[in-house]
Parts: C-alpha cells; sequence; structure tokens
C-alpha cells in the first residue's frame, strides 16, 4: 500500500538495496535493515560493548562506574550506567511495587526478590538491556553484585565475542564490611538480613575476568583510570 | 577506605561538591550524583524521549519507526528502535527459548507468550527499557502493536511529563489484512491463531495520541517526515 518511492529522497537504507524492488517488499527489506550497530558506533565515536562490575556490596563498584562513566562522558564518549538505583524502580521492581499498579497475581510472578530465580531473573533482564544498550554503539556499565558464576557467563555467552568485559572489584570482605555505608553488612551479621552474599550466601569470584580492580588498596579515581586504560587498549574508545 | 583525592584530578563530580567530605561519603555521594540526563542530552544533540508507536499487525510501525531512525541518525541524532527483532529474543524472550537455558521451571514463570497477563508484562518491560533509553538521552522508538490502551498509559505515566509520545500508526485493517506480509490475518481468519489482535482479539486505539499517522494514504517516507518534524516542534530534536 506504500505507493513508489520519490526518488528525490536518497534514504541510506534505499540506497543499499541494490536491485528493484516494489513497496511490499522494501516494507519488509527496510525493517530488516535498520541503522547498523557500525553506523551508530561511527556517531558515537566508540565502539559498544558491556562493561559488567561484579563484586561483594561496598566493595566500590558504583563509585568506579560512576567515575568511568563520569571520564568516557568529558571525552565525548556515549556510556551509561544500571545499577540498583534505575533498574531496581522499573524494569527489575519487586512485588510490592508491582501489586499497586498490577495487582497480587502480577506481581508474584514477575516481582523480584532475593531467591536464587529471583536473582537468577534479575541478571538475566540486565544481560539483556546491557546488550541493546551495546547494540545501539554505547558502553553500558552495569555495577551489581552478581554473585554467581553461571549468571555472569550466560550474560557473556548472550554476546558477541569481545563485547562483555568482566570487572572484578577485589575488595578483601573485611574492607566491604568496615566500610558498610548503608549498615547492611552489620545487619546480616546480627542475622535481621537473609542471604546476603559474603556472610550466608556465597559469592563466586570470577576465574577469568577481563579487568581485575585492587578496590583494597587503590584509590577510586585510579581505579576508573584503569577502566579506560583497558578501553583504550581493545579499541573500545 | 579509598584514600583523600589528589587535587590534580578535577572530575567533574568532585567539582560539583562544594564541601568538604570524606572519602566514604564521597562514595556514596558521587553514585547519587552520576552523569545527569541534561548532560547526556547536550552531548548528544537531542532531548532524550519514548516515540511509542502503536497501531493493528503490518500497519507500518517498523517501517516508520526505522526509517525515522534512518532520518535522525542521518542529521546526527542519537536514537534506537526496540521492536520484536531485538526485544523477543532477549529481555521477553518466550518459554521455549528460556527453557533451553534457564530450565523449565524459570522459563514458565518469566518466559512471555500472549496471554493478557504475559502482554502486560511485555509492554511493561519495553516501557521500562525505554525509559532508561530516555534517561541516557536517546530518542527511544517502540514498536509494537501494543493493544491495550491501560499498558500504554502506564508507560506513559511511569515517565516524566512530555517524554511519551504515542504515535498512532492508524491504517484501516481492510488494508493491513491486504498487505499481510506475513500471512498472520490469513492464519488468524482460518482459525490457525489465536488471540490476534483486530480479528479475535481488541486493539484499543488511542483516545489522544500526541500523532496520528495516516497510514492508508501516504508513504512511509511521508509519514517518517511527519515524525521529524514533530519532534522539531516539540524541541526535542
Amino acid at each position: 500500500m506504500f505507493p513508489q518511492n520519490n526518488p528525490g529522497q536518497p534514504y541510506s537504507l534505499i540506497r543499499k538495496n541494490r536491485r528493484k524492488i516494489n513497496m511490499s517488499q522494501a516494507q519488509v527489506y527496510w525493517h530488516e535493515h535498520a541503522v547498523s550497530r557500525q553506523e551508530r558506533e561511527t556517531l558515537n565515536g566508540n565502539k559498544g560493548c558491556v562493561l559488567w562490575f561484579t563484586g561483594l556490596s561496598a566493595c566500590g563498584k558504583s563509585t568506579i562506574a560512576n567515575l568511568a562513566d563520569h571520564l568516557l562522558h568529558q571525552s565525548g564518549k556515549h556510556s551509561f550506567v544500571l545499577d540498583g538505583d534505575n533498574v531496581r524502580h522499573g524494569l527489575n521492581a519487586g512485588t510490592g511495587m508491582l501489586k499497586d499498579v498490577h495487582g497480587e497475581e502480577f506481581a508474584k510472578r514477575f516481582g523480584l526478590g532475593f531467591s536464587a530465580q529471583d536473582r537468577e531473573e534479575n541478571i538475566r533482564r540486565i544481560g539483556a538491556v546491557a546488550k541493546l544498550f551495546a547494540e545501539a554503539g554505547l558502553i553500558a556499565i552495569t555495577a551489581f553484585i552478581s554473585p554467581y558464576r553461571t549468571d555472569r557467563d550466560r550474560v557473556r555467552k548472550s554476546l558477541p565475542e569481545g563485547d562483555f568485559i568482566e570487572v572484578f572489584v577485589d575488595t578483601p570482605i573485611e574492607i566491604c564490611e568496615q566500610r558498610d555505608p548503608k549498615g547492611l553488612y552489620k545487619k546480616a551479621r546480627a542475622g535481621e538480613l537473609k542471604g546476603f552474599t559474603g556472610i550466608d550466601d556465597p559469592y563466586e569470584a570470577p576465574e577469568t575476568p577481563e579487568l581485575i580492580l585492587d578496590g583494597g588498596r587503590k584509590t577510586a579515581e585510579q581505579l576508573a583510570g584503569e577502566v579506560i586504560a583497558f578501553l583504550k587498549s581493545k579499541g573500545k574508545i
């Protein structure tokens, strides 16, 4: 039903198509040939990828992730941080939040808590969104404890080779526990929080992460600098 | 545990902070003060927002959405299309896809089909992701039938005023059915597809969409042009 193209409008997606086609074919063709990832990366001046921070609560993930985001932004690169602040209130909302808007049955099924299954889905959704950001040509930076190796490895496998950059913020638990900015370790030790990573739930450190950051000995600025240097060495920026 | 800042490194997030703080405070402060949406929009040269296309199967949503995306990209603006192609295989995968990787119980709970509840969650997740893209300063373009008014209105409400731009592709069902590029109407009429929008499941047209596109009479190029003109008129680009 879309009539013949106006030949005066040389859309890139039409230019790419070398055979003569009628418009019903073109409709399908166009849909398939969206702006390519490479075209988006050229516009952005950086490659898309996923910087996946992992580590204990209070290890410095979010601090370093946000510093790296600032450094990238300042140099005109395109990045975005996914963390509890913007994911837990929307995409991965808990049962309580969903209940008010969607009702109890819906909330019970799709709302996410801290059970093993809920954590698995939490990481799956974050991985899928980070992938979309990478496809859009952004450096997606995720900052979640993501304690289980299997969950992280599934995200790695879902992405093209080289897109998943696992950043292990290796801060000794004693130091994390000293910091304890939200008093969570204290509550976990007192038994008020169950299933807390590092206390009564395991943290499975990455075996071969792309980058290990020494969160116990170096400053957040130094570590953010190491992230930037890594991205440069891999030709992402 | 992060030692005192090196004063020689004037990160913008440090510059913004006018009081003297110790590093444990700074850690929290930094986390809260990520790169602002406004800073991202300035870098991108466009405002973030959500262009929410809605309309019957084969009404032209994806074609127009991808054309608009191309036009935006060509003028150096930052946009990204979310559609069945990139969402149905990842974030909103069906039960069958999830089963292989995550097991049956998990897939049954989180995998999405076409029941009313599944459609509701489908749109909820897409809305949440589109919101993240808008916060990243991109023009998120979604192309899904999204037949139910309540679901679309929930997404609208989840976004700041002015961010949700509902684009109703108003193509008569007779024309959609003539096009039928994937033979879906034919199957639905034959009773091989149940719950097909417009045939045996309702399509609830928007009551006050920001933009109505006449998909039965104008070309996809003309309609994509109308979308661009609208974005200009609202100061988004």
